[in-house]
């Protein structure tokens, strides 16, 4: 299900399995971003992801950043951030994407889903008719290990890790014809038979992301022969020696 | 979680437990439904529900008929319709609320919960702004019992009638924080073991609602026992003597 399709989820069902990067635009700064980008957008990757837990004047900051982006580079825009109460998903209208989180083991049904429908509520409030909206891509986001900060800012629990504590979530993933799922570890790493078991219990067009502490070609590898369709690296370039640390992870 | 509150699930909520009627406007014609909503009115039903499985036509059918029962008595009207792909669920201005079902075990996302998107999408495109639509109660609405024209118009299937079956749909249920429950079965009736079980494992303000082959008052008391907050009937009434049926229920 994609609503207001705009190809980006055919691009990456078109060009998986690969690698992806998530830039965090409230922690790098423009100059920084540009060049990653062209980086980025010279090894052919299809998107880019920008996203965080945390983002404040969301529109205001975001808009010039995305246009300064694209201007210099082609490369889609996707957002990937979290939804707030009475707000829906922070967009803004020059972004190609939303990764729209279903934060299934969130113990607030707002971040579960409810979220979605304040986003279609906004989308009306600012009279962006529903043709004219970034992409919405509906994406199981879930997160495995202790994650304090994911707790705190959308009271989500670590995913269990064994098959029969996924089944309730491979079937909520199933009975609602969620898109992708995005697996993701922030201080540790998700287990590659996870992904295994997304891949194997999920459509054929269903997406599947894994994210968290990749720093080597060998580990992209491990996932991608569990079954992931994209790999996503962020924080492996958040440090002035990054240009080494993406050819640790791409060459 | 309710969308544009109308007072209509606060009224619910503080009149349970009772009956309900649900009346199907593409079967009964308006004078019969006004002759049965006078009765209705006078027995002090909080609202009245109109729904089917079938419609055709349905703006231009529904608005005069709600402006008819409306103008003849001051009961709320509620909507309960399937969807329709790329409508979403029907709808009329002048319903004071619409039960939105959750399929869950559905076959197609669309029914278990995408149509929602739709529907506020439809709203949208008609200019209806999120504060000026029916009160949208979003409601597990879970089917008992073989019944194929729930699957041919819906691809719902029967729901499991076990514990560890029904285990699944309770998590969802929760899980989403719907509004409500609606047990529905076509043909046969639903266990009133199972209605306990949604209180047991519900918040309690998550409304229980049971529907299908309710002709009796001890029926009615059955269920009220095992925990259900509405018993609604329907075509119990769909004949000439309804007097009879309707005091069998009520008295």
């Amino acid at each position: 299900m994609v609503t207001n399709d705009r190809g980006i989820r055919r691009l990456l069902l078109e060009r998986r399995p690969g690698v992806l990067h998530v830039l965090d635009p409230f922690k790098v700064t423009l100059a920084d971003a540009l060049e990653k980008v062209r980086v980025i957008a010279d090894l052919d990757f299809p998107v880019l992801i920008l996203g965080s837990t945390d983002y404040e004047r969301f529109e205001a900051q975001m808009t010039p950043y995305i246009d300064a982006l694209k201007d210099a580079v082609g490369i889609p825009v996707v957002l990937h951030f979290p939804p707030r109460p009475g707000h829906g998903l922070p967009f803004t209208r020059n972004a190609d994407a939303i990764f729209c989180p279903a934060l299934l083991n969130s113990a607030r049904p707002y971040m579960v889903w409810q979220s979605f429908l304040d986003t279609l509520n906004a989308f009306h409030a600012r009279g962006i008719a529903p043709a004219e909206t970034p992409e919405l891509i509906f994406s199981a986001a879930l997160t495995f290990g202790a994650d304090r900060r994911s707790y705190e800012a959308m009271q989500t629990h670590p995913m269990p890790e064994d098959g029969e504590g996924l089944w309730l979530f491979l079937e909520i993933v199933r009975r609602m014809g969620l898109d992708q799922s995005y697996l993701y570890s922030r201080h540790q790493q998700v287990p590659p038979e996870i992904c295994a078991l997304f891949r194997e219990h999920t459509p054929s067009d269903h997406l599947v992301f894994v994210s968290g502490g990749m720093r080597s070609r060998e580990q992209v590898e491990r996932y991608i022969d569990a079954g992931a369709d994209y790999v996503v690296f962020g924080s492996a370039l958040e440090h002035p020696g990054w240009r080494e640390s993406l050819k640790r992870i791409v060459c």
